[in-house]
């Protein structure tokens, strides 16, 4: 049977984690792949209780269609969040949409800024969720790279003067950017950086897209203030989800952003599944009423920062014999960014299969297909054991591939 | 602040359904607007135990991540309710996606079969969800009368002759149709008029998206086989949904289809969202374990078939002498469909509104704007006497509205 489908589904394609975490499920292999949270960090007790409360005595609201906009209890709980978090003052409810996590936050604000042929300055390398919500809106990307302490901002300035003189500077609807722990590259966007970035959007005109998904997991150094703090909702549509500091099994994304913004995206959202689930939105309402998210999230950060440490502590033992060999060190969030000299990761992915060993090489988050020699190594779901027992077959996976092609250590 | 939308998102408009119920909150209004549920009929407690249950025993499943494609529990269990619902044996996982309840399905099935300028036969009068769904998509309807007994055939004919003339056939993806008791209609889809929709379908070779979320609500008469049942996955897609027997609340679709569309529809719903709720989609899998959900919905069913029966009984007594009045009187569902002569059910609102009364006028339903003598009046929430009050009210808003524009009874 040929079925007719659409171009855009003819261009569709498996994201490439999906396919490798395939791999990764091979007995005794270690995997460094996926970047989901460790699921001993849940409040699995209270949720557990908190969902048979809701159900029981808020049945006419938890099992009942919601409003688009989302639970007014949830939103009144985030109000209070974000004033937390990030000192953001003066927001109301009209500024705030709830969503079926980060990635449907993408995909609306995709549907109401992006018309085919429409440009958003990305990193290189950058989200993959991201890039593949706004490639299903036929944006194309201004590509600029992604250095330690930010997207390189004359790249940007190169990109929106050339866009300028072009005539087509309208059509270059915002920048995208993971500001803390990015994925896939552990970076954070430095103050100054930040501050640059609200600027060169006023002069140009152009929104900001600032995605947050890790920035409360912090392990050490201040909390820097959001692109937001500095640009406003005028100029700033921030995104937070709660899948990294609660649990992600509620599928709870949040956007803050303008009023005539929401407006839209609530909209697009009626198409698109007409409301999120009441009870997952209700239960998220009622734990961050009764606990301290903040509070209950320390434990799991804890953990996170020695796994971090002890990844760190085995590439500098195995690696520092590799000359040109570089590698993040994050302050917070998930993942650690490897770069080694003159190699294709997604060429070494098959050593390191025979090695039991499984990352994401670099190629998947590439704003547009090309080789890679960096890779995503997430250190949140291995044991410390198996960190080091995994960056040791990865060394032995380098060693491998190196000799297979030939190359030398430069 | 000016904000540069997409030229989607600066043709989303609210749905009229949304706008209008807000005037059903007015104190001691009698609402026939929205089309949702009775809470009472929700196993509430039963839910309330599972959740506690399946967030304490299997967290490592409901706080994380779910794959797209859905909870493969809540799959098994599925295949089984397919067989029972609708005799339908030979299918596999592979030939199931859940979704964000059937709105998303209706949005993931606009993107992988429609371009801009894609054609889909619809009905007249037509489920608004379904319309808007494919609007974003930017397809163009061809439209038939929605009759008593479904469906007008010799017009979907003529629009495919007419199509295949101009070749332009290719461009018609497919036949959109809620087969049972459709929303608005409360019209059930005959037996003869489902197989000769699938030798149709196949003739000019396109496929039909058979929509059943009533299905299940059936008071009277014989369960009929599905268009599934006739067309097979090669020619049909099922969508379904547990909003209407189980709740809306988990926010669950079903689409059953060919492995290739369902291939498909999983590659766009990743980046539509990544996945659904792994505990809404777990919840209901072991509710469907543990319970016997089609002898669970009984009471429902009966609940709505006695207040259709006082509604219908009420509208005989109020407005049979109004000549050239009609009404559906559905076997199953949460529909009466209601035309008057003469009239605008839009302009008529408003003297309802002031008789404290509220419908949804046939507008709403019209694939391409135009004025309906049509209303959608919905018997499933409001009481016994609610209901009968409530038409009494509308037969005094109508009197009004004919006095006031001169309009005489036939």
């Amino acid at each position: 049977m040929e079925f007719r489908f659409s171009k855009l589904a003819q261009k569709l394609k498996s994201s490439m984690i999906r396919e490798l975490l395939k791999y990764a499920n091979v007995p005794g292999a270690v995997s460094f792949g996926g970047g989901t949270p460790d699921p001993e960090t849940f409040p699995r007790h209270q949720l557990a209780e908190i969902a048979r409360e809701v159900i029981e005595k808020e049945y006419k609201y938890t099992l009942q269609y919601a409003t688009t906009e989302g639970d007014p209890e949830l939103i009144k709980q985030l109000l209070l969040l974000l004033r937390r978090i990030y000192g953001l003052d003066g927001l109301s409810s009209e500024n705030i949409l709830i969503t079926v996590g980060s990635q449907q936050a993408l995909e609306l604000v995709g549907k109401v800024l992006l018309d085919p042929g429409d440009y958003v300055v990305v990193g290189d390398p950058e989200y993959l969720g991201a890039l593949s919500a706004f490639r299903m809106r036929e944006a194309k990307f201004l590509v600029v790279k992604f250095e330690k302490d930010g997207p390189n901002l004359d790249q940007i300035e190169y990109h929106l003067k050339r866009m300028q003189k072009e005539g087509e500077l309208s059509k270059v609807k915002f920048i995208y950017v993971v500001s803390n722990f990015q994925n896939p590259s552990g970076i954070t966007t430095s103050l100054a950086k930040r501050r640059a970035l609200v600027e060169l959007a006023e002069r140009y005109d152009v929104l900001i897209v600032e995605d947050d998904p890790y920035g409360v997991l912090r392990f050490k150094g201040e909390h820097l203030p959001s692109i937001m703090n500095f640009g406003g909702t005028d100029r700033v549509i921030l995104l937070n989800t709660f899948s990294k500091i609660l649990c992600p099994g509620l599928r709870i994304g949040i956007v803050v952003a303008d009023k005539q913004i929401i407006r839209k995206l609530v909209l697009a959202k009626q198409g698109s599944d007409l409301c999120s689930s009441s009870l997952t939105m209700r239960l998220a309402a009622r734990y961050l009423e009764r606990y301290d998210v903040l509070e209950q999230v320390k434990p799991a950060i804890d953990l996170y920062k020695k796994k971090k440490e002890v990844m760190i502590e085995a590439l500098k033992e195995e690696f520092s014999d590799v000359c040109d060999v570089d590698w993040t060190d994050p302050d917070g969030g998930l993942f650690v960014w490897t770069t080694l000299p003159d190699i294709d990761t997604m060429e070494m992915f098959k050593y390191a299969e025979q090695r039991k060993v499984f990352y994401i090489p670099g190629e998947a988050f590439k704003p547009y297909e090309e080789p890679s020699s960096s890779m995503r190594m997430s250190f949140c779901l291995p044991s410390f054991d198996q960190i080091k027992e995994g960056v040791h077959r990865l060394k032995l996976a380098y060693l491998d591939y190196v000799e297979a092609k030939g190359l030398k250590c430069r």
